[in-house]
């Protein structure tokens, strides 16, 4: 999407042929950075210390790695130790071995001379794959858009609200939860969105924010407590998240508080959308909120908070009494039953194990 | 309660008798800071300032200033001109307007000799009787947390999830949703409260994590989003917040993210509970949502947050992209529907129009 008026990805191999750049998103929203990444090991400290993050854009960069790696050295070990190295990162991450094993895969059975060239033509493949992935999400969201704004006074806003990024930053571009929102603002729809902040770790407030600034599309941050307010006063037209992982059953588990907008949204007759692409998808699952474990992160995401001071510096704060303990769970679960649908690359499919299987006839049995 | 081992109320008459005592709220939770009130412009000036906050103890503020003004000129213009003064501190607030009337109305017809003596008397009176009012909630609701101990293993944790600070802090002691906790703990139940940080303003973060922590009371301190996914697993055996407001009906006016929690609690089968002293409650209200005002506030509490950097100094830091706006509205209205009861001086009623007035029949009419 745009940053100062240019498209630009999360992810592109650099003019002179022998790295991959990217956006240093620890520095957002606070300084536009970009970094180059010449070897396997700058890749690997890119994802593990956050340069980059969302699923599918850890996947791109890891097959980046890979082929930084390959350069350097493409015999049989360097390929192990290369996919072991980029496997350790960040050790929950689907996308992140699917991207690893299928790189190793489709390099293995070549000559060493020829890996790196395979390897670079595959990353970008992906790269590929998950705009159009995102784009066809987007096609599928703009019709939903289309038809609740159809059923609003002519020119009236529509107003989406999300939580977390599920933006274009969390991948190679366009986004997950706000393909339908860039589809429609570039479609012309008057699309306003109400960006949750989303503590502890504000992803909302920082990155949802800034993309959406960048591309053009009104907002308003708005602090997690506010969205059942909103949608109580008529406020809220939709509601559209994404998921890092979606049950055979429709259960989406998505970032911490998403469950309380579904309820919300539930309330108030608000539409609850998830954009869902089938990578998120698992199967074998059937029970969200009894079958995912959720991950307890540190609790200084918690406590303290980094921002900008008056003069510019960016500094962390403490915002509890020394002394007094945090919990910070990072997730939870929407079930299925307050699910409206699920936005994939197939289509709009219903949050259930009937609607999902419909859209995807061809996949695993659970 | 109790600060470093020592009973301490928010506010208190100086060891040499002309003055007033408070905590500066505005210090917390970083440093413990108490201010001298001498004269009716620093009175009018803490509560502007919001070094005192919370209506009761707003109140209570508002009756010392009287004082205060009629130490140094007791005449009838004085006193109406403090009237007016410490009136337009926090216009909203109804209890600031019911001390200043009760304060008036009682010294009015006084000689002005008498004047200062009496209102003096009238303000510690007032903050007994908030006291009082708290220590009754609590009674109440001690009642209730000894029903629901009981049906949990014995010593098994007793978990209290909160929001936002209707602690001791917002009142001259005890609090209203803390009255119940204290009192539990005070007791010797195992309990632990959950405490919502309360974003945008982070009351609950920094002043009822505070708090507990130096009452002793076992906690910890969880992002807004968090609560819904802890009841989800069982780790929340019932919510306590406060009410700013309630109607006649019990929707209760609290805020912002309140009416969120009461939909988890609902979803979960948890017990959701609203300390609601009858002072709160204006029974010329029907429907919360349609009838009261939501304040917006300034944007700053969103954009901004105060903490301490790691050389302990305090300092406000930037999250949003400049540019990007944000909206702030400052409370929400939990319909009655979803209001297990509301714990008032009288006992628990029924969060409806009947619950209420089987314990308040001495209400004016709606």
């Amino acid at each position: 999407m745009n940053v100062a008026g240019r498209p630009t990805r999360t992810i592109w191999p650099s003019a002179d042929g022998i790295a991959v750049e990217i956006i240093d998103q620890t520095r957002l929203p606070h300084a536009f950075v970009t970094a180059r990444l010449a070897t396997l090991d700058e890749a690997a400290h890119a994802i593990r210390a956050m340069l980059v993050r969302g699923a599918p854009l850890i996947g791109a960069t890891a097959a980046w790695g890979l082929w930084l790696a390959l350069r350097a050295d493409a015999s049989d070990a360097a390929l192990a130790r290369a996919h072991a190295t980029l496997l350790a990162t960040r050790p929950t991450a689907v996308n992140l071995r699917w991207a690893l094993d299928r790189v190793r895969a489709h390099v293995a059975p070549l000559t060493p001379s020829a890996r790196a060239t395979a390897a670079r033509q595959l990353a970008m493949e992906i790269c590929d794959e998950d705009v159009a992935l995102n784009c066809a999400i987007g096609t599928a969201g703009l019709a939903l858009l289309r038809g609740i704004a159809a059923r609003k006074p002519v020119g009236a806003r529509l107003n989406v609200l999300t939580h977390c990024n599920a933006g274009w930053l969390a991948t190679v571009d366009v986004g997950t939860a706000t393909a339908p929102i860039y589809a429609a603002h570039d479609a012309g729809l008057p699309i306003h969105v109400w960006v949750d902040e989303t503590r502890p770790r504000n992803q909302g407030a920082s990155l949802t924010a800034w993309e959406l600034l960048n591309h053009g599309v009104p907002h308003t941050v708005i602090a997690d407590n506010a969205g059942g307010h909103l949608m109580q006063h008529g406020q809220v037209d939709l509601v559209i998240v994404g998921t890092d992982r979606t049950t055979a059953t429709g259960d989406v588990c998505n970032k911490i508080g998403t469950y309380l907008k579904a309820l919300a949204a539930r309330d108030n007759g608000v539409p609850f959308y998830v954009a869902a692409p089938s990578p998120s998808i698992d199967w074998s699952l059937r029970d969200g909120v009894r079958e995912i474990p959720i991950e307890e992160r540190d609790v200084r995401e918690l406590t303290h908070i980094t921002g900008r001071l008056p003069d510019g510096a960016v500094a962390s704060v403490a915002l509890t009494p020394e002394g007094s303990p945090g919990g910070n769970p990072a997730f939870d679960v929407t079930p299925a039953r307050l699910v409206t649908g699920l936005i994939t690359e197939r289509g709009v499919a219903e949050a259930s194990e009937s609607g999902l299987r419909r859209l995807f006839s061809d996949a695993p049995a659970s």
